[in-house]
């Protein structure tokens, strides 16, 4: 009962023997590689997008932070909500890459800024001309930190204002497939033809072992990125190991099976939660993460019981057994109905 | 009728004597000079704080930056209110100083930190370990960009929260002497014995041409601080020029008689302002400067008549003449009565 | 006939082995997973260092910065040869994470620093107080980026002066185990027992997948790392599958032999190509790497048979087929006889 | 006897006298000032670039980092002299300010690189693809860190060698004006029509009390250079008294006239010394600067007798009274012929 995050579970199968089909052999480094070629070419006709640049990194981390960095000045300020992982959850990373750029929050509900939000937002900086920092680009991450999920229309409301001020946009996709499958709308809609300039297409969360895509839609962008990518250590010599991961997750639209079967499961886990008496969720989940809250004696069934997830509001320690805690609950590909049912079992009592 | 900052006034004669006098002969450069020993004995006598490093820059985003960036590591926050001149008006100058270091910002009312706000602010960070930035500096501002004063009972409140979290505690008095003479404490009263670490010390705003300094009150980052200030390129070779400044500001409370004419020739605008139907005040002014409101045809009496301040809210083209715009009114010591009462009878109209 | 680089070559199958047993089930993610516990203890006994914190990042580029930047403060200096990878071949990434420190290039013959031209550059540095940049480690390579070797001696000749000057040594150990097996002592011997204060411990090339560790063998740098780490976007999600190549790596010696094995390919390349009238070697090679010089008639040759390896001066394109250009060849664990021979055979011509 | 450096004499009476006229009444803050358009426009006048940016700070590092760093990315070298101020006397400011670039040390005599030099070093980068730093901007100092001064054909030579490789060029100017006179060109001459795209053109060693304008020929770099200058801080919100100085210092060629006195009080000790039997001149003085060996006693005399100046190579406690050690003497604008006349005495003995 791994609830705890997309990034416990196992590495699917196919990825697997893709590894081992890439280990045959010499092969060029540096992304020089035969595999790197296909990635490439998979990742433009899925985008339809066949001048994209598109490059591997092994954590998401670098993915957002060396992205961001290609478009942000060092005197900059990028937009972006309060619960970003850029900027809760990458030990300054993004500040590291930019040389220094701010990062400004823009208020969300539930991680989600709305359009009306955002433009007040950069409007209200740089009213100051040297003094303040300049506009930078705006990030967006989809599912977000919450698990809420942005549609095609508020992606495009947001790339509008952004594009307004004349500024790049940057998807923190992390979990792209997840939302790509609950929107159910094309890999191209939801970036460049929303506005998107520059997405991380995550693989890790998602039945990878390590590997993020980061596709610039506009190659005037490739060099500088390359650089960047080596200056921070993030260039591996044995490229083809990531690119086999990607093809493999790629190929036969895995990447979206996957992610269907992770919301299945959260689904499930969802619907079953909800008909106990006093489960309560903070927003309704649209992928594969929840957020609801129950008395601590329901958790302290499901600890004893080995589940893993995090408690996100309140301590499980604690004497109160009608205190009411609040889970943050992600289920990934790999996640059985077997074990969603045991969940709610327990949790119920 | 200048009140649109504290540096566009005039040097004080004082401090321009100095200057002349410092100019004769020779001197070592970099600090080496014997007026700069002079300033630092001066400064710990009336911070009587005798082990105190003292060192003068030209600005103070150099003062703000670099204290900061000595207590600073790259992967830390610093807490700050959302008004604070570090945040909005040094062009990520302490994030740039610091290496790629996070400003968080804590609620505030009239720019004010309350010491609830800042241990929530505090608590609320680094609960992610490794993840999230760590937890750095406070960094109070006095008197705030918003003209208010900090009394020492709060400011000593905010510093025990810092401590109690192991946190130093930076102070930016780009208008120093201004809340000194407000509070009618000492310079230990408002700074060491309540807690702080270091000070930037505002001369500039003040009567001098170009001058802070900067107040360690524990000695052990001195030597990282001259590193750091000559990397910035703020070690000026000809040093005795900003320390004559300095000594001269010193000599005979010259520092407190010029902040006392400030703070009442604001008091002065404050006083004749109220009597005048229609006029606002934002908050209460402690200072020197003054943040209040009237219809757009008094500002624009005021700016036919050649008075100088900023519209902080509203703009002064507009059709209707009943509109409230805010505007900010800052007072240096050299404004005369006549100038503030002028002001005064052009707002009544 | 790959000579091109040991980062070409295929993985050992007992580490893709191991990938594929680390698979199974959930794991803590961030590096709290069983098997990174079980690489930290097989480390410290293999360098008899019960205190030292070991950390995994996925390429050679990160190790050296991360770790060089948690020694190495912003003004100062790091003292290497001309020929470091961290100076020549990662685009500024030691810069980048020290946040803007120098690198001081110590005269070096084969890319070796004798003791007393490092002493000679240390000295040299800071002779200008505040104005220089100030000492800081001195990093070491060992196998050199010319294939040479330092002995035990003469790594605790450089720690020595390095320790005269209170100043910490850093070894790039890319390809540690080539240089071990080459100098036929133990670990800690080439490292802690020299003076080596830390060391990125290669794994990648030398048949893992892409694994370097990195170890202080004084913890006290431990937590800075780990944040410096996060902040870089080198903290693995699925840490388990470094961890789970690195402890192959580490079984039963696979290390030492796979390194014996690269040795020893390339000493039979060596002897052969020095039977050939008019091969010239640059240097005795001491372990898996060797540069010559033959006629372009013969690495036409080569080429047309599809060897790979660099042309380090000159260029294959000419008129002149006795222009005698020079090869950087690397051998590794998985270099065949029949492969050196054959690429022997093709040199004679 | 002050030959210590040209920034311990004092500032000329024409500059001090600007000062006093500039402190009536109110200016704009920030460069808005009427005296600093003046400035602009006088500049633009005598270097016969109507186009020109110029811009104002307090120091000669500033001057340097944040000009270089405009033309920079943090990816890039920058190709200078060993003995370039930039490399050894600004604690690696200019790798702090670029965000991390390297300076790529030219082989230069008597602190002058010769072209060919400069081709070779730039052709030797950047052979690396991704993996080495990218080619940046070349520095040129004149007047030397040793005194020298490079001819108009000489930096012509310089800039097409730059241009070739599409790289800017950066003058650093510190002695601008004692260059400027020894080579009896215009300011024109030396810089853009010889190939420079950025002048640190300095005030603060030739009588000015701390000023130095960055002068860019093409104005499109002008806002990312005003951003830059203000997040290091080097924005003077009383501007006006930096311009004041720059203005006095340009009136009537003040700024030549000085540089002759200094000039000529330099010849005059070099023809001095010169007639002494032992004392051996380690090159040509072209300006205002010369280093020259003599033995102790000679120092000795000078010593005792209050003469200030660096020993450039040994030192002055020591038994032999004959050993040689060598002088850098710099004399400014104020040295008078009486005292240069004494220190010639005192050497003779």
């Amino acid at each position: 009962m791994y609830f705890a995050s997309d990034n416990t579970g196992p590495v699917h199968p196919n990825v697997m023997a893709a590894l081992a089909r890439a280990n045959e052999g010499y092969a060029m480094p540096y992304g020089a590689d035969d595999i790197m070629a296909q990635v490439t070419t998979r990742i433009r006709e899925i985008f339809e997008a066949p001048e994209a640049a598109v490059y591997l990194v092994a954590t998401g981390t670098a993915a957002n932070s060396i992205s961001l960095a290609t478009l942000t000045r060092p005197f900059d300020t990028i937009f972006c909500s309060p619960e970003a992982h850029i900027h809760e959850d990458e030990c300054n990373a993004p500040e590291f890459y930019t040389g220094g750029a701010k990062l400004t929050l823009v208020p969300a509900e539930d991680a989600k800024m709305s359009s009306d939000a955002l433009r007040n937002s950069i409007a209200g900086e740089e009213t100051r001309g040297v003094h303040g920092p300049q506009r930078g680009p705006v990030s967006i991450t989809n599912v977000t930190e919450r698990g809420t999920v942005y549609s095609v229309a508020e992606i495009k409301a947001l790339c509008d204002v952004a594009k307004g001020f004349d500024l790049p946009v940057h998807l923190d996709g992390a979990r792209f497939a997840n939302a790509l499958v609950a929107l159910g709308c094309t890999p191209a809609e939801m970036t460049w033809k929303a506005g998107v300039d520059v997405v991380s297409f995550g693989g890790t969360k998602n039945g990878c072992m390590g590997v993020e895509a980061v596709i610039f839609f506009d190659p005037k962008h490739a060099w500088e990125f390359e650089l960047r990518r080596k200056r921070g250590g993030h260039l591996f010599s044995k490229n083809r190991f990531l690119a086999a991961q990607m093809l493999a997750y790629l190929e036969g639209d895995l990447w979206l099976d996957l992610a269907r079967q992770a919301n299945a499961a959260n689904a499930r886990l969802v619907r079953g939660l909800k008909q106990i008496d006093g489960i309560v969720f903070l927003h309704e989940p649209d992928a594969n993460m929840s957020f609801a809250g129950w008395a601590r004696a329901g958790h302290q069934r499901l600890h004893d019981a080995g589940a893993a997830y995090y408690i996100w509001e309140g301590q499980l320690d604690g004497d109160n057994p009608d205190e009411i805690l609040t889970a943050r609950m992600v289920a990934d590909w790999s996640m059985s109905d077997e074990n969603v049912d045991r969940f709610i079992a327990l949790a119920r009592g």
